[in-house]
């Protein structure tokens, strides 16, 4: 008879430049775990929200939001990538594909790009990865690099340092064609008035009115994600041991915040877009607990056209989630994300009168 | 480079009698929706619950009990009527029209019928509306007035006082045939044997045995209904301003109670009846906070005919909903929910056997 | 004028050996349910998970998985067997029969099987009933005995002691043919590569590595499942009576540890399984609160053959669930729950490569 305890999730040590790892799971988007997400988030598009206007506009019905299609395909590599991570460093480069659909079955694969041993720390290092999520067609949905600080399983283990190129992965934007015959302007006061491309200007920034409390319903959110890092859930862990985890609080998994920052922000920049394109850089630059309430702004870097596509702009913007502390009498104003993204936003003059 | 606020929601002088909302959003009911708000609420009535009875009884499938069909058109109209309101005063004449279904996309529009200063406080006044929710083919589900203490942005600006009629909106519960071919005895084991309309008398009062704690997932619950007041939701401004914000604390949607008060009744009022009719008037009589348990109570006011359907009857009640509050060594019972309900009742003469 | 108070759920003296329940409600089960709880429980098969999977198999769609089967099953039998119980006492025979899928109704009777008074305490005794679950075309997807310890609502009232024969109830455990065409290898990815049936060796014991916090969502996922007994959500009741409340502490319902620890499980013993088969005893061996964080481990009893299918083979495990209390400095581990399953499992030969 032998006692076995069987860690998963891949140590620092593991992880060799150019491997990929095809993960397990896979993931069907349900109506449950769309609504949960889709209206936990505070999302005001309605082409997540009303099937009649993602319909009209050309689209199958409801569109999973770019949030919900991140947390899928990232949870599903949390496992291979992350379970033994201390902490998520940077997103880089994510693109956004087709759309997908309820109904539609997202499977996840990661390329290891490179491994960096730390010079202050034995025990941790870096890994670099690129993942890439498809549906059942094999269509890309999505695909991004992150950094990742991971701790090693032991300590003398020789480390893999060193690169790979990542793979060129194409994403196009899924959208239907812009067709004057819907009538679209029919439709228009189902969105914000005041959201539309002409409505923007680089270097204005908008402060976000609403905020959200995030309450322990992370923990549960976080499992229906299938993301199995412990320190999001496990209690007696983090307890035992508070000087490894931030003074034996659970973490809230960073996805939790990306996409209320994004839900919140919505109303005033994102209910008239067609689809988030592109996330050149992001990080969570502080952790959030049960308890905090989130808060978030956008600034305006640039208005472009987009190419092919006179009704629409690129409109790029600077995401930041926030969330204020007490310290004593004063109140401080902590910065815990931070999101470049560009984003396709109609132009009133195609889609209104 | 400008910082901007863009603060959504109308003030008191914003409202004029006469204007017509069109609301934003629109909500498809998806099963994760249904799933969430129809068994949170502890609703009984197998034409929620269980498709193979509904459709047995000749609906399309399984029916969106009245307190979602409510919420879910209520919410639309919370950011234009009642995102900047201090209280919801009073639900009037509420009437249910065509059933919705699971995929069914409601959207909503709100009349303007009567803008009042208040004598005593220069930055409130009250605000009576009509909200009508209409599904995908434009027909009735739910409509509705209520009356709303809202905020002034500008303790000088003028008001447009006065008042405006109410459109006259025509609703029909809509319900399938009695049809004596559809052997309805052989589901009658699916329902209560004693709440059947000629088990109901005037002037009795049933004092519902089960009670449910709210927790700290009405924000959640609360969120994923598209509600964007912030009273329920944004902990850290309540927590600033305790004095304006109950103590600091946040206020539970009143769309939860009032769910779980219709639910809580709805083993011995509401699992014979094939749908709610009207709601003449409600009111939420005192605040809820996590760590309240609900209550209720059915007072049975009438039994009467429902013209042309002698296989059915009309139950008039009213239901109250209270919690208990501990005073020192005293508790007292608090009433926070005032409903005053007609329901379409079977008759065990036509249902059974 | 009245004032009724109708309590529900069955007393212990109402109970007669040979008497048929046939439960109310029945439920359909919604893509809401089945991501709350499939995804909620940490479950990692992908036959729940990936509908693409799922088909390739030859099921029709996505599976719902064994433990929220039971959950539906059993809940309905709640209010007539155990809305006035004091404890669940043990589940006996617990078999699986045809798969259950998205969209199906399942309905619940319960026959009673036994009745015996305490001879300690003139307010309990034990009764002991068979409960079978059917889907809307009749066919048996789950039957199982359980004993229950249930409260008198009069102490003279007479019992009807004694015991009445089980019915027999025929399962067979609903699995597509092997088709070697099907060209499983190409899913192998998709679960773990070490919980094939050749990697089980009788009297191993699996402590599995991942553990989860309970929050007070357990309230809530116990009233989704229409789960009625009060013990698990009504504050007050059990604040106002400490003595018999264990504390004035909600319980936490059993079926939501069973479902966490056949989901922590499930990355090392079940995610290469093709369907639970049968659970000949199972009890839940100490109470859990909120806050608790569930741990689980399997110990492998046998592997055996499967009759009449050469690519399967029949696992029997014995699951436990345990937390930990801390006691002072000391720590103390708690076995909160004890279940002997048989399980379906792929064979490495037949599935990869």
């Amino acid at each position: 008879m032998a006692v076995i305890r069987k860690h998963r999730g891949h140590f620092l040590e593991d992880f060799v430049p150019g491997d990929l790892y095809r993960h397990k799971g896979g993931k069907t988007v349900t109506e449950g775990l769309f609504a949960i997400f889709t209206d936990f988030s505070m999302t005001t598009n309605p082409l997540s929200k009303n099937a009649r206007y993602a319909r009209a506009y050309g689209f199958d019905g409801l569109v999973v939001p770019p949030g919900l299609v991140m947390l899928v395909v990232f949870s599903q590599s949390v496992e291979d990538v992350s379970e033994n991570a201390r902490a998520n460093l940077e997103y880089i480069d994510m693109r956004f594909g087709v759309p997908v659909y309820l109904g539609d079955t997202l499977e996840a694969e990661t390329r290891v790009l490179g491994v960096k041993g730390s010079s202050s720390n034995p025990m941790l290092g870096v890994v670099h990865v690129q993942t890439t999520g498809r549906n059942q067609r094999g269509e890309v949905v999505l695909t991004f690099q992150r950094k990742v600080q991971v701790w090693k399983r032991d300590k003398d283990a020789a480390l893999h340092d060193g690169e790979a190129a990542p793979e060129r992965i194409e994403t196009t934007l899924g959208l239907p064609p812009y067709d004057r015959s819907r009538r679209y302007g029919e439709l228009a006061h189902l969105t914000n008035a005041d959201s539309y491309l002409e409505d923007f200007t680089a270097g204005d920034v908008i402060e976000h009115s609403r905020g959200r409390v995030v309450t322990t319903d992370h923990i549960m959110l976080t499992g229906i994600l299938d993301n199995t890092s412990q320190v999001h859930c496990n209690q007696w862990m983090v307890s035992q041991d508070p000087e490894r985890f931030v003074g034996g609080q659970l973490i809230v998994f960073g996805g939790i915040p990306f996409n209320l920052c994004l839900g919140i922000s919505s109303a005033d920049v994102g209910d008239n877009s067609l689809g988030d394109i592109r996330y050149a850089t992001g990080r969570h630059t502080a952790p959030i607990f049960a308890g905090d309430t989130v808060f978030a702004s956008t600034e305006i870097r640039g208005v472009g056209e987009f190419p092919g596509r006179p009704d629409l702009g690129v409109l790029a913007a600077t995401l930041r989630g926030h969330k204020f502390v007490k310290k004593g009498d004063a109140v401080e104003k902590i910065e815990i994300f931070y999101l470049e993204r560009e984003i396709a936003v109609k132009r009133r003059s195609h889609y209104t009168g």
